[in-house]
């Protein structure tokens, strides 16, 4: 099955906005093992779009276009597909009375251009947009699927998932389900995680793996195709199984479990509250540990000491530990953790000391000390980093966020 | 001059990144006036590379292919090109020997691979590339301008910028320079600025006048077309010139003039350091103020007191205070501002409270106060924010520090 993307609209190719349509929808036909020769962007020109259709239909065996549905002039994709096909526009007497209706609940006067959403060629069927005014278009001419979907992302991706696949897997002969279970992890390169799960990879091809990498974090997604929902789980569950045994305590959470969360979630089960002392970060890993709704419950502040002066006064680190030690260092950021502890009152402590660049003044840029103290214990670690400061700082913060992870979970990391 | 963008990659047909290329090209293309009527990504394959590129020049004056250059098996556009053209490839010397001394100095073994960087279809002009080993390739054909860049970004930038666009102005019959100037606003809307400007956009082309919005802050960018750099320059100042006056304190700074770096510059020059109070954000305002490398000259440290207790124990802010006007008030903030300077010793201190959602206590979802104290004078704001947590903040954390700009620059804000 071969699938090809148009993508409609002159703000496209004026590049003031960018095709990340496309992107979605070539990720969307790898994962369901259809193959994508082309993808071409056309203006909102009449003519210009019926010679990119018909060149479509030609060599495809299917084609989505994105845009172009909308109720102005210049939504032109339905008589273009009409005009494409050889085919007579017709205009949907249904829909016309749901547009009307919907205007008059409004109690406004409906211009009469959106009626032009009622329109469809010949033969076509109106696919439900949930979420917008401009319903979807699903057209079978001479064996090849054409697909008209609106060109804002919330919506498109709708109608991908709830109708345009589905039609295209049971063309292509397939049946059932297709499942993704995406195991979160961090601590381990992306080539490690491979290495470790390598003979699983080449063992298993329902479910299949993949390897996805983001932000410092991999992630193995582990793919079912089944009869039903329970049976690609049944396919899924062994495979995640043997992932977690592999990977241990790399593995933080599945799917939308962001490393926010997780703490946030781990701090709760446990009854603690935490506080961060953070130089070089400056209020990042405070800032993160409040992401998620629900963090006043377990956060309670933290101090950004960017000058020495600060550690010393507001956090009670000891000058002269600072002086021997050095600012940068493992015993600076545990004592920085034990102030935050001291003076917020909180069971955790979480600090952080480094050179975020470009000017060090003890240590090579990049290195970053991270410190975690808990009523069980306390851990330190130092990293170093390449990149700019930005990515300095970021990789940091997600790093500061893992340890607190493992050191509430009580798996304390090797020196 | 009809210009076409070919994106040669299978990662792009797979949606493991986003076609931002192109995006960019079409900003290019638009700026200097010319016209895109097709965008098409194409896998590395060569006889659809080939069909891809013998349709572009059949239908547009200028095609410009990105990625498929560097030196393994898959990069093939350079023989798609020859292929395309009818013409033969040939192996430059000089270049070779350049590779081979890159390879000797670093004292290792150039794969043999590496000499296809060296090819260029016959008649073709190698463009240096000065980021990376794969150079660009211009040819001519039949009054058809048909380039080869890289896919990384930094390096096809350099390449349009420095060889693509001046050989295509050239072609289109464009002498001289185009120079941009980009005025950074904020505190207005899109629609109000452009009604402020109106009258300049209506009344001038050269320089023309456009709006760019993200995150909050309104761009007004002035293009001026001219024979010299000097004559451009001496087009744009008086349309500048009147867009500040018009737009007043709105106006923060140019072209790549963050407002991190402008509160940076403006605390340098008053010689006033910062501390930071924050509820809701948390940390985010004190990271935003050390984004920028030098930061540790003014930023002094903040707290982040999430906890109503931490702002009475580590600000020092009256309990009978929070209790009687709340702790989401603008009183609050002021106290907490003063509380920031006295604990860090600092010049300036900004802070925030809040109710970032989505179980608010005081307040509705989305209110946000900000509060400046300068050795001065103070001020403070109640803003009323649309949108999701993650927004919320997001904007707060832009307004506290523009707050501050207008505070350290003398301009209070009117109540």
């Amino acid at each position: 099955m071969i699938v090809e993307v148009v993508a409609v609209g002159t703000e496209l190719l004026l590049g003031q906005i960018v095709n990340s349509n496309a992107a979605f929808l070539g990720r969307q036909f790898a994962e369901n093992g259809f193959d994508s020769h082309y993808q071409v962007v056309v203006g909102d020109n009449f003519d210009r779009m019926v010679e990119t259709i018909r060149t479509a239909i030609d060599r495809s065996d299917a084609v989505v276009i994105t845009g172009g549905i909308g109720p102005t002039q210049d939504d032109v994709t339905r008589e273009a597909i009409a005009a494409a096909t050889g085919r007579d526009i017709v205009r949907d007497a249904d829909y016309v009375q749901a547009l009307r209706n919907r205007w008059e609940t409004l109690g406004r006067v409906m211009p009469e251009n959106n009626l032009r959403q009622a329109d469809r060629p010949v033969g076509a069927e109106q696919l439900p947009n949930p979420a917008g005014s401009a319903p979807g278009i699903a057209l079978e001419h001479d064996g090849t699927w054409i697909f008209a979907v609106p060109g804002v992302p919330a919506e498109m991706h709708l109608l991908i998932r709830d109708h345009v696949l589905p039609r295209l897997r049971a063309a292509a002969g397939e049946t059932g389900v297709l499942k993704s279970r995406l195991i979160r992890t961090w601590g381990r390169s992306e080539s490690q995680v491979a290495e470790m799960l390598d003979d699983l990879f080449m063992a298993t091809t329902n479910p299949s793996i993949a390897f996805l990498a983001s932000a410092g974090e991999i992630k193995v997604r582990v793919t079912a195709k089944a009869d039903s929902d329970a049976d690609a789980d049944a396919l899924i569950a062994p495979v995640e199984a043997a992932v977690r045994d592999r990977l241990g305590s790399s593995v933080f959470g599945v799917d939308d479990e962001t490393i926010y969360l997780v703490v946030q979630r781990l701090l709760e089960n446990k009854g603690w509250t935490i506080a961060t002392a953070e130089s070089a970060t400056a209020g990042l890993v405070s800032a993160a540990l409040t992401q998620t709704p629900g963090a006043s419950k377990v956060v309670v502040g933290g101090i950004a000491a960017y000058s020495a002066e600060a550690k010393v006064d507001l956090l009670g680190v000891s000058a002269e530990l600072l002086a021997s030690e050095g600012v940068v260092s493992e015993p600076a950021a545990l004592a920085m953790a034990e102030g935050a502890r001291a003076r917020f009152g909180a069971d955790v402590g979480v600090a952080i000391t480094g050179e975020a660049g470009p000017d060090p003044e003890e240590q090579p840029v990049g290195t970053m000390v991270i410190a975690v103290v808990t009523p069980e214990g306390m851990g330190s670690r130092t990293l170093r980093l390449p990149g700019d400061r930005e990515r300095i700082r970021t990789y940091t913060t997600t790093a500061a966020l893992q340890l607190v992870r493992l050191a509430v979970s009580g798996q304390w990391w090797a020196p």
